[in-house]
């Protein structure tokens, strides 16, 4: 005999709707698998009228978001209304009346995480958030359960699938960025106002709760360096291919002696990369663990279907929890933990480094001097020979060097006479 | 404050000492994430003088599994025994006093998995086994818990590193099949019997875990269809790359139509694929779930480490059960299924077929005729120009046919007049 518990649901959009259509064709499934009946007791949303293709019961959606989580067979909440104020407001509410709360929200949870991890807390209700990173991946589940007893080394993390979507395609079918963009967007995979996918914010808010989960403090947006794809050349990404790499938008997170940073920006990866062949809009997130090694996630990141799968896993989980009178309220990122954070332009990596250099001898001598006195040294050099022109495009890829080290020698390279146009630095990350 | 949960470990070789050495190195870790000490209150080994590197209080080291499993301090119960008769006395002993069980043996679920989940259900009591399939990956959680809402259609499983390793160096250094495995012999990668890991058995041992698993019924290994790598030839691993494809030894499972098929054999995959830049002794685990999508787990399937990882994982979820006074008893494979079991020989797929031919005129037409009249088409044909000799290998690749027809006409193609050794085929799985 199966245990029935009530799920009110907040927002019924894309997603929402998507979480009522399997829950109605693959409630059995759960069953069968879990012995919990999972009731859909009320849904909230602002539009009452919209047909979404769903048979539901008269009654059952209301504009009265507040009263479905009051509603007393409603056990577990799931908030997919997204933005920040409402969303937060009605969390508060569900936790504070000690319901688990299932959400996808990554800018709320990336930017108020805190507060609402301790609300939780203090009322030992559950937050579930597998499907805030990597849609339907089970990375969450993977960082906070499996990799359990492992000190997490590093996590990188191609986590925005319209990015990479952009990216695949500037690499395969040789367009600009704008270019993949518009088609992005003619697809659907790109929203008409691109500038949370493509500045990386969406990537950092991903960032930050990979980041506080791995490390149990929050890590605060504001310590995130961020940079997008959106002055990316074409140029770059040819450069990049003919020395065995290819361009991904990554998240990294590291610890090193005791302090993490996080961080976004387009990087090289090695072409024989696991990563390297994530394509399209696919996501994947490797976490290198202490004990584990390196372990590596990949689906889809987005869309209705795989959203809806990881919003459903939760739900499965926060209602077996409260049919076993068990519940999970110590796996969030209540505290702060500033002592832990790295200065940013700690950190070290290797660089990609295209310089415009007036076509003349001594130039060659004259970079390599400038870099050596900021203790950055050379491993290779490209320059084409098919190019004409006073200037000329030279490619150099560093050693290891410190972040601060190579801002501080960009600077000096940009005002060097016989310099043409500003410098492009990429990282590159070998794994 | 933090709960203590004690731990009795029944088996103390590589990956025993792996999980008290990483116990005591990361015990802090774990209990930060999940406010419960883990605390060894027994290991039974038969060795108990052999010296393991670690420092263990007196006593703890006993040859008396039986009083490690009764001793009223040990909570949880970690089976690293193997083998098949020992190590289920022991799992059944601990379940029958209500204890949890977490184990890595993956040839005992295989073959008494339905046993030991009825007797974990009768008395309420866990039985956890992360570490039996893919080491240190996350795939069981993943499958069991994050994926609850999806209907598993098909996996795909790279499951066995020492059989990706040979392969991996039979592509990359251009050696035969006993080159590779002697090679990974000298490295430790290979045991110095290999047949349960070429011959593909220990690949359906968790073939048959992941099936059983995913559809919730006990599917046995006798209705698994196994071929391993041993007949490997290195000429086909050259036609496969050159008609895009990599050779690996693949776990295949599939659901149609309620019918439940697993099968392991070496499989053309093709390049793009992410399964195919799985490489060396790396493991990974595609899902296709009918809402998730493609889901694709990776890391390393063996070794020390990595299965302590996951073994530790299984114990913190253990305890954190017992601890909030929750278990989980209802996810294993304890029924029986049969009439789910689609029929050996039902399967379809495209294949992969080198035929070796009297280079005459008239060939290729009986080829195709006889095929034809199994109803088997053909989608490309290679044959290199500079084969000589009176026989000369032709590669044929199928469009999809049923097994059983596939099999029938291979026979009479072996007997065929003019045909010379006899045909080499290989599945072909598209993705």
């Amino acid at each position: 005999m199966a245990v029935e518990i009530g799920i009110g649901l907040l927002g019924c959009g894309t997603v929402g709707t998507g979480v009522v259509k399997w829950l109605q064709e693959n409630g059995a499934v759960i069953e069968k698998r879990t012995g919990i009946r999972l009731a859909l007791q009320g849904i909230a949303d602002i539009d009452v009228d919209r047909d979404r293709g769903l048979a539901l019961p008269p009654g059952l959606l209301t504009r009265d978001a507040e009263a479905v989580i009051r509603n007393p067979k409603v056990q577990v909440v799931v908030e997919l209304i997204g933005g920040i104020d409402h969303a937060r407001k009605y969390i508060l509410q569900a936790l504070a009346l000690g319901k688990p709360v299932v959400t996808a929200n990554k800018a709320l949870l990336a930017e108020h995480g805190a507060q609402i991890f301790r609300e939780a807390e203090k009322n030992k209700a559950g937050v579930f958030f597998e499907a805030s990173v990597g849609g339907g991946i089970p990375i969450i589940r993977a960082l906070r359960d499996g990799l359990v007893s492992n000190r997490i080394r590093n996590i990188y993390g191609i986590l925005n699938g319209t990015c990479n979507y952009i990216l695949t395609r500037m690499e395969q079918a040789h367009v600009t960025l704008a270019a993949a963009l518009k088609e992005a967007q003619e697809k659907g995979i790109a929203e008409t106002n691109p500038a949370l996918d493509i500045d990386g914010i969406d990537t950092a808010h991903k960032a930050v709760i990979l980041a506080s989960l791995a490390y149990g403090f929050h890590v605060p947006m504001s310590s995130v360096s961020v940079e997008g794809i959106r002055g990316l050349a074409a140029v770059d990404m040819h450069y990049a291919m003919s020395l065995g790499y290819r361009i991904k938008l990554l998240a990294v997170i590291e610890e090193q002696e005791g302090k993490v940073s996080a961080r976004v920006h387009p990087t090289l990866v090695p072409q024989a990369s696991i990563l390297a062949s994530v394509g399209g809009v696919f996501n994947a997130v490797m976490i290198r663990g202490d004990g584990v090694g390196d372990i590596l996630c990949y689906g889809l990141g987005a869309g209705r279907d795989p959203t809806a799968s990881a919003i459903l896993g939760d739900v499965a989980e926060a209602a077996r929890n409260l049919a076993s009178h068990a519940c999970r309220h110590v796996d969030g990122f209540s505290h702060s933990g500033a002592e832990h954070l790295a200065a940013i332009g700690d950190s070290r990596a290797r660089y990609y480094l295209r310089l415009t250099l007036l076509d003349k001898p001594g130039m060659f001598g004259q970079v390599g001097t400038l870099l050596g006195r900021h203790d950055i040294s050379i491993a290779s050099v490209l320059q084409k020979e098919n190019c004409t022109g006073k200037h000329v495009p030279v490619i150099f890829i560093t050693h290891h060097a410190r972040e601060s080290a190579f801002r501080a020698a960009i600077r000096e390279l940009d005002g060097m006479p016989g310099a043409g146009a500003k410098a492009v630095c990429i990282r590159i990350e070998d794994f």
